[in-house]
């Protein structure tokens, strides 16, 4: 049984994850800011010296290309993630998929074994989303779900445009984005939540993710005087809002799903004075679509009734929309099965966040590998994945995509 | 009957209304600012202008005393209120009452009516109690709830010391807080609450004054992405808070009184990612002391449920607290009697906003007399009592000191 380089992949994800480490010790690297040309430039001659062919693509994928003579031509396997981060980010998320990627090519080549298709790895442009919108951007433009020319052009909150930010830190590739179709896609990611770590499971087999609906709502009620108001003359928004959080949990109890109201503000804010607007985001994600769709409703519905019980008056205004993703069953079972050979305890899962290879499985068969996230902590420094737990993901990563290559 | 000159109180309520109108045409008279010196002085000119003794005592206080060689010595009746003003405040909100105060002492002087014992206007010093902390402090102080010195102390939420404020406009004067004790006190202030207006009264015997109590509520989750953290894994600080505010809704439906939070901020505060943090006041008021300290106590059993149940810590801090008042039960009779002979129709009121005239519960008979707020807004520009709502108000307020000045 080959195994990858354990010690390696944990020296360079050490490595990559010093870089963009500021003076206040936040590991931050925003796309195409001088922290991720910095990241890029540290990956890229990683993959010069396990010589790979290094392709940007126009909206600054970076993709390492292993061929030989004999698998040219054919469609090769795709693995990768992205190495943009949050801020104060940690220093797994995404990095995990790209390093391991290099890695599972380079003890490819050590052991000297061929595959029958070549095996690319990808740094993914933009895939947090923090600088620019939407997130995953790099892999949707690459999937062809956004035009490059209208991505190139996002403005991000910083007032700058990727397309010229790109080009600044040279990263403005002119090979088009989707130039080869994988014959497959897998992408090792850490799960970014509580479950595997606290059920005790080595490798997750992600086979679905989440659909994910955000959307903005401002409730406007009448700002009154606390003490003065009878409360049957009260329009309170904050109550209101109040409501639609409580209502959003038990709905969600019925569907499967997840709810969260991440964001609130009331006007005036005043200890006072009952509360005459709220301004709150919500959060639903379901792994089914219909459910999805359907708790969309429940919710629409609850808020018209809300207006007629509580005086007030509510817009929304949908801020992202991801239909759930049905990853594939085969490359599921693959993972299932090389875990099994290894010893290592599998559970299927399903992605709870949103991921480059969400974008990839419009244009090939793809899946997921997870690997435990202690506490569920991600997004955060004190996001951790052990070395023991990275490596026995990479090497069912390694099994896994030697199959894909071989098929 | 004897009517007070509507035409010279409504033109004195828009002439000190005008005073601390800023460029952008909002009125704010903070206490011991410019703008709120510009007030006194015009206030305390039309007092001598009336003949009345002008005495400032140590807490900034400006009293207008109209006394005679006869009564000299015996217990004053006391009027007033207050005119310092909210930010962006109406121009009724205090000023009527020390207004119609004056105007009824300047009816009577004119009119050549003698009364038994001296009359006292007074406005008192930061009733509002935006840049001081508490309110109704000049009040409190003369009543002996606070020591002078402890008052004069006070730091604003702008950094000055009021005592020194107080002097740099002129209004720190010599005389002891409190160095007349009235025979009885009666303050005419609009009801910046919906009741009146709403039901077609003109005259309200306030009977008594709600009890309050201010908290901090501070809970900590746990901040977990919304995505991939399981609802039964989830420790949301801001879920927490809304189902506390729903609770105080439904307590005070049983318990009669009002309650509201009025601010609210979450942290992170990002769409997807669960509040580690809400913080948030509960502001509840009751007429009845133990149905308040009820409430409080139900309020404090729910929060130790909320920690069980939600997994979160819980912790409250009081930032205020004022027990419900009682006044004056004869002279609420008066009122109504007197409102009666003019052919106004009059109810009971219980007033929702902390006064002036509680304070001075604690050392005479006193009560209140309501005139209706157009839709019960307050604190506001559009703040607005009829002028003959306010002439109606007074009426009554002159019938009932003449009353109390020759009792």
């Amino acid at each position: 049984m080959t195994n990858i380089n354990g010690k390696r992949l944990r020296e360079r994800i050490h490595t990559l994850g010093r870089v963009g480490v500021a003076a206040d010790g936040r590991r931050t690297r925003l796309t195409a800011s001088d922290e991720d040309k910095a990241g890029r430039d540290l990956v890229a001659s990683w993959m010069k010296e396990a010589g790979l062919r290094v392709v940007v693509d126009q909206i600054g994928n970076l993709l390492g290309i292993w061929e030989t003579e004999e698998n040219r031509g054919e469609a090769p396997v795709m693995v990768g993630s992205h190495i943009d981060t949050v801020i104060n980010a940690g220093q797994y998320d995404g990095c995990l998929g790209v390093l391991a990627g290099l890695e599972l090519i380079l003890t490819l080549r050590e052991q000297g074994v061929r595959t029958k298709r070549p095996i690319i790895v990808g740094a993914f442009t933009n895939e947090e989303g923090v600088r620019y919108s939407p997130d995953m951007l790099g892999s949707l433009v690459y999937a062809g779900g956004m035009s490059c020319g209208e991505a190139l052009a996002t403005v991000g909150t910083d007032g700058t445009v990727l397309g010229e930010e790109l080009a600044r830190i040279g990263y403005a590739g002119t090979v088009r984005p989707g130039f080869v179709t994988p014959a497959a896609f897998l992408e090792l990611h850490i799960e970014q939540g509580p479950i595997m770590d606290a059920e005790g499971y080595d490798i997750g087999a992600v086979d679905r993710l989440q659909g994910i609906r955000w959307q903005k709502v401002h409730i406007e009620g009448a700002a009154n005087h606390a003490g003065t108001t009878p409360i049957r003359m009260r329009a309170d928004a904050g109550l209101a809002a109040a409501k639609v959080n409580i209502f959003c949990r038990e709905m969600v109890g019925k569907s499967g799903g997840v709810a969260t109201v991440g964001t609130i503000a009331f006007k005036p804010n005043a200890v006072n004075v009952i509360p005459s607007q709220a301004d709150f985001t919500v959060d639903l994600r379901n792994p089914d679509k219909a459910m999805l769709d359907h708790d969309e409703e429940l919710l629409s519905g609850y808020l018209k009734e809300l207006e007629e019980t509580d005086k007030v008056k509510i817009t929304t205004q949908r801020i992202s929309c991801f239909d759930p993703v049905s990853f594939d069953e085969g490359i599921c079972r693959k993972i299932e099965a090389a875990a099994g050979r290894r010893g290592l305890k599998a559970r299927r899962m399903v992605s709870g966040a949103g991921q480059d290879a969400q974008m990839l499985a419009r244009i090939c068969p793809t899946a997921m590998i997870f690997v435990p996230s202690v506490k569920g902590i991600s997004h955060n420094p004190q996001e951790f994945t052990s070395d023991q737990a990275a490596e026995n993901g990479a090497n069912v990563f390694l099994d896994v995509v030697c199959e894909l290559a071989n098929n």
